[in-house]
């Protein structure tokens, strides 16, 4: 499951709406919710109790860790921890030499010294505390405030909160929850210093590729170890030779008989985000609007890339193109996937419900129903740009060297001002990120094909009405409007600067605001004239924002009593914070005359091999599949080892690696993918045909026992291979 | 299901090798070998008598008849008939104008008097006897002639029985079955005056068009219905006003409750060819060679066409291009099936065993031995010029003006012997359909496009060994070996040629040999001279297939034989004679994680529709489906109006518009497709996989009833609406 670009960032902290009915096996609860749901979960297969689960600093939730984007948990006493292979690209990639490519290769230590550290900034994040700061974020909001101060208001007061909570070796965060309603602080530990146990090769860990990302029938051996370590006194510490272990509190036990077609499965991790509780309108124009704006951009981007002469530019942008490729791909099923829930119409019908339920109280309902009334004029006003902040905000400000160069004044104007009082993303802790993509640009970008993006977006923009023109950027283009003239003066801009080179970038790094001011680089000059520009467009997110945590926790609080009034409780939107997901394995129809099973095999991957990446097998594993060498991790049910099954719980991106649990919290998978039905599910859940997808435990076992010698990880982890 | 070109026209006649094991459900069975499958039939589910079946004039035999390519059958006393869309796409398109597409409208003949003349070759064939002929046609064959000597004798026997059968009103032909082994005289009734009476809007009865043709889930409509009109005497005549319904010995009734899952079915029809008695390396010279090689040309084609820049031109050759896509997408399918199914080794085994088997017999079985060496060599001979029979006689003999020009010449040396003798294809019967085609060649016809399409083949010719190379083109190239000057000669013969001009290839038809040769038209003159190359191509075809009917009989007796003495029975591939093919209704796994479930219904219809073609379902029928008028078609254990089915009996191409019968002989379904999987099931039968595709009786009534207005033709069946 790929971490998608973030759509919408107008609304990234907005959110609510009536919401969907909640369905069985819908829902990301918080641990703390768990008691409440006992019924349903004893009714579904939970053997443990309910409250075992409420605890994070219990078996199994304090097992359970982040790795920033995605999950992992603790299975041993050592620090052995398992995660996605996807997950731990970064780090395979990094230890990777031109003689040893440990994609290609694969790798395992055979003993601790020989573990590999993962790349700098790989972390471990343990949950240690969720403390409630809802009324100190709260305490000096006042009803009369404007979308920019009560923005300001609560991003100071959470920014005093993390200040006061964090220390070395932890890393604190505030949590939104239900767009506003209640904010959380979370205090994670965070080891620094992570290492490369085991991976499988990539035609184990990856195969399948793009092509098969978020499809099923399924057959990836998508998984992969990391040790934890931490200094020898225990405290967090970054890479060092003389580092120990990390011995968590608990680790999750594997259960080598895995699971069967309707058993209980739960997943706990960090979901990163949902849309479950938008107004009708915005699904309106996510579907109608959004996704298909992006997806002609990206279309085009595309045809940009491949239409450029020069294959090494077109190689820079290799990356690029997987991800809008990705993206058409995700977007396209989320358009398809709205439409065929009829979600407009379903989320519509929501309001009206909730609009009657309300209107029996009153004053307060009426109170609300203005509340909404404000909403929507504050999103309608939002839709008035939104050509104008696709097109710069979000795009323009996401191209390589338009990106680097903005950092580079942005930064410079925060660092006028105390490190706490920095915008969100330019503090001192954000820096090192930041110069790190200065140093790394130059793999991904290409002038000629950056200018030619850019001319694509500027076109676009020239086009759009006076109510959404920069006059900034007006100035700049000085009456270009047809393409070829608008080109001429985004190559001259390119060409012109000097910040195509890194070290000259470098230099920049760091440079206080009057000397950027002063500077003669092309660029410089014109982010610099740029920038009241766009500290407008962010301040005008701010105000939206603002808004946004103004009505919408009104509205959550609506919906958690409406939905109470029918026996019905309700979790919040993903937010990055640990969650646990229950449901059952199984299979469903993806069309008329097609049902999907819930469990692939070793056969299917055997006929999917094609001898071409991504279906390249290797021809150990092929030997092993044909002698039918399965060992002790047979299902006999299935007839084979399993290797991918599905199951009807609701996960999503951030949630890639976290522990697939049994009814007993013992590891039976993990979670790593959904179906291209599912990818709608950020914004509605359909019971019927929304799966995640998990790599069977059997499958982990038999790779590492039948195909790459790892039995003593199945003895650190207690695994018996008879 | 599409009618194939022919592959391999040098081993048309030809076949025989020893088979694969007969499974359940394999076999395209005689009439009159039903009785000995008595035990099989009689498990499956079949409650009629084998022996009921065994009889062609018969119930229900005698109401299957057939159109010359599908096949149709009587389902009322008056002559009506029913079979696939696509077998009547002729008269329908032969019936649209521009005021009327009847195509997209849809056609009902509110009475008889309304009924509408079918093209003028449109005929039904009632089969009224078959008798066994080997006797007459072996008599005078000799095991000292040769290969041309054997085939011509075999010809001529078989002409002489024609000729004596033949009469007004009448069509014979001698079929070969088990490539030789036994030769029968089919005697036909050929009904003249064919008419529509009734077909669906194309947005029915092509639902899903080419992208669904041998895809399942399949909602494809493909029935309409004909009448047989006859003189009023009774005999066959050509359409006259005055003609009177047919009114057949035998129709066939509707079972308006259909089939469920698991039942037994069984299709009744007329299958075209099939390649079940191959030796494997003739498997494996169509998997590895002819296949690709084809599939490699015709790619080329499609990008010849459209690389022109005239769009009139390009639109001439639309057939032409949906032709080609769709041999692409089944020769696809056959190598990928062939792989699936390990063919060669397969072919292999089975000819080992039959090897070991023949051993124990003594000098009979040496004799055997000795045959399948000499079948070799001569399958080996024929291989040596595989390259120049693809490019030249198969693919150059098929364009447009070359042959129209062949046939012009061919059939003026025909013309000059006694029409018994004249060669097949250019007898006098046969005159209608050349003239024909030489009318109708300027709609599909571009000379731009064909002399680019002349230069390719010609250019990979130029490429051939010394061996496969032809003297008269040699000569007529005059040393072009490059590209460019092979492209100048073909342009310059296209340009020079007068035939492109109808009025001028019809001035010529019927011209004498003499004539032809003395004309200054460059074509002709090309053609003059280049027909002894042609004619020694015939020649050794002819040699082949004679040297196929001297040892391949042999070995369909060896077959026979071996599985009687294993107690089975085998039937001999399709040669458009009438068969009986069993099974059961059932779906099936077509990969790991997926299963096909049997049926298709209107919700699964409706959630295809697009809008556009070919997924643009009417309104009427989308507000029908959505408000669930469902009337007395609602299958209760689906839940719905089933619209196609799949059972795993055997058909192929010609079996379309089979109707597809009961355990009881009702009316069920009739048959239209096959799914991918079986498109490589014209070598080797899989039983897990090979499926054919059925529209469901009730899918028809609920159309002609809630849809289309037509209870009058449900009344005329005997068709109860409640």
């Amino acid at each position: 499951m790929r971490q998608l670009p973030l759509l919408l960032p107008a609304l990234c902290l907005l959110a609510a709406t009536v919401a969907p009915a909640v369905h069985a096996d819908e829902g990301m609860w918080q641990p703390a919710q768990l008691p409440d749901l006992e019924v349903q979960l004893k009714a579904r297969g939970l053997d443990i109790e309910p409250e075992d689960l409420a605890s994070l600093t219990e078996h199994p939730m304090g097992a359970v860790v982040s790795l920033g984007g995605c999950t992992a948990s603790f299975v041993s006493p050592e620090g052995l921890v398992v995660t996605n292979h996807h997950c731990a690209y970064g780090a395979i990639q990094y230890n990777s030499t031109a003689d040893n490519n440990l994609l290609v290769n694969g790798f395992l230590a055979a003993d601790p010294a020989a573990e590999l550290p993962a790349e700098p900034n790989a972390r471990i994040y343990v949950t240690e505390e969720i403390r409630d700061v809802t009324d100190e974020v709260t305490a000096g909001l006042d009803p009369a405030m404007s979308g920019v101060e009560r923005y300001d208001a609560i991003d100071r007061a959470s920014k005093a909160i993390v200040a006061g909570c964090e220390q070395p070796g932890y890393r604190c965060d505030v949590y939104v929850f239900h767009h506003g309603l209640s904010f959380q602080l979370v205090r994670l530990l965070e080891i620094r210093d992570v290492r490369l146990v085991y991976a499988p090769k990539e035609a184990i860990g990856k195969f399948g590729g793009d092509i098969d990302n978020w499809m099923w029938p399924r057959h990836t051996g998508d998984f992969a170890f990391y040790r934890a370590y931490v200094a020898p006194d225990g405290s967090s510490a970054a890479y060092d030779k003389a580092n120990v272990p990390y011995q968590p509190r608990h680790h999750l036990k594997l259960q080598p008989r895995g699971v069967q077609a309707g058993d209980f499965v739960m997943v706990t991790g960090y979901p990163g985000r949902t849309n479950r509780y938008r107004l009708a309108e915005e699904v309106r124009d996510a579907m109608q609007w959004q996704y298909p704006a992006t997806i002609d951009l990206y279309q085009r981007y595309i045809d940009i890339v491949e239409a450029n002469p020069d294959p090494a530019a077109r190689l820079k942008y290799a990356g690029s193109v997987a991800g809008w490729n990705n993206t058409l791909k995700n977007f396209g099923g989320q358009v398809e996937g709205l439409r065929r829930a009829d979600a407009v119409a379903v989320k519509t019908r929501g309001e009206v419900e909730l609009g009657q339920w309300l209107a029996r109280d009153g004053d307060s309902g009426e109170q609300l129903a203005a509340g909404i009334e404000s909403l929507r004029g504050s999103l309608a006003q939002a839709r008035e740009v939104r050509e104008r902040d696709l097109l710069i905000y979000t795009q323009l400000g996401n191209l390589g060297l338009f990106r680097a160069t903005r950092d580079l004044v942005r930064l410079a104007i925060e660092r006028e001002q105390p490190d706490a009082e920095r915008e969100y993303g330019y503090q001192a802790r954000d820096e090192v990120r930041i110069e790190g993509n200065l140093r790394q640009l130059d793999r991904r970008y290409d002038p000629a094909i950056e200018a030619a993006l850019v001319t694509e977006l500027l076109v676009r923009y020239v086009a759009l009405p006076a109510g959404q023109r920069i006059a900034e950027l007006d100035a700049w283009l000085d009456g270009a409007s047809e393409p070829a003239a608008i080109a001429a003066r985004v190559a001259a801009l390119y060409q012109a600067t000097r910040l195509g080179n890194a070290d000259e970038r470098l230099r920049w790094f760091g440079a206080d605001r009057a000397a950027m001011e002063a500077s003669d680089d092309a660029y410089l000059e014109f982010m610099v004239a740029f920038m009241p520009a766009w500290l407008r467009m962010e301040e005008q997110r701010k105000a939206t924002d603002g808004l946004g945590y103004a009505y919408r926790p009104q509205y959550m609080q609506a919906m958690i009593d409406f939905n109470r009034s029918r026996g019905r409780a309700i979790y919040p939107d993903a937010n990055s914070s640990l969650r646990v997901a229950y449901g059952t394995v199984t299979g469903y129809s993806p069309r008329d005359g097609v049902l999907y099973t819930p469990f692939t095999t070793l056969e299917g991957l055997a006929a999917k091999h094609t001898g071409t990446d991504p279906f390249d097998a290797t021809a150990a594993q092929l030997a092993a599949i044909a002698e039918r060498r399965l060992g002790a991790w047979l299902d006999p049910a299935i007839g084979s080892v399993p290797v991918n099954f599905l199951a009807d719980l609701d996960i999503t991106g951030g949630n890639s690696g976290s522990p697939t649990l049994n009814g007993r919290g013992e590891l039976v998978g993990l979670a790593f993918d959904g179906n291209i039905e599912s990818v709608s599910a950020s914004w509605i859940f359909e019971p019927a045909i929304t799966r995640s997808i998990h790599v069977d435990v059997r499958y982990m076992l038999w790779v590492m026992a039948t195909l790459d010698n790892a039995g003593h990880l199945l003895e650190e982890m207690g695994v018996d291979e008879r």
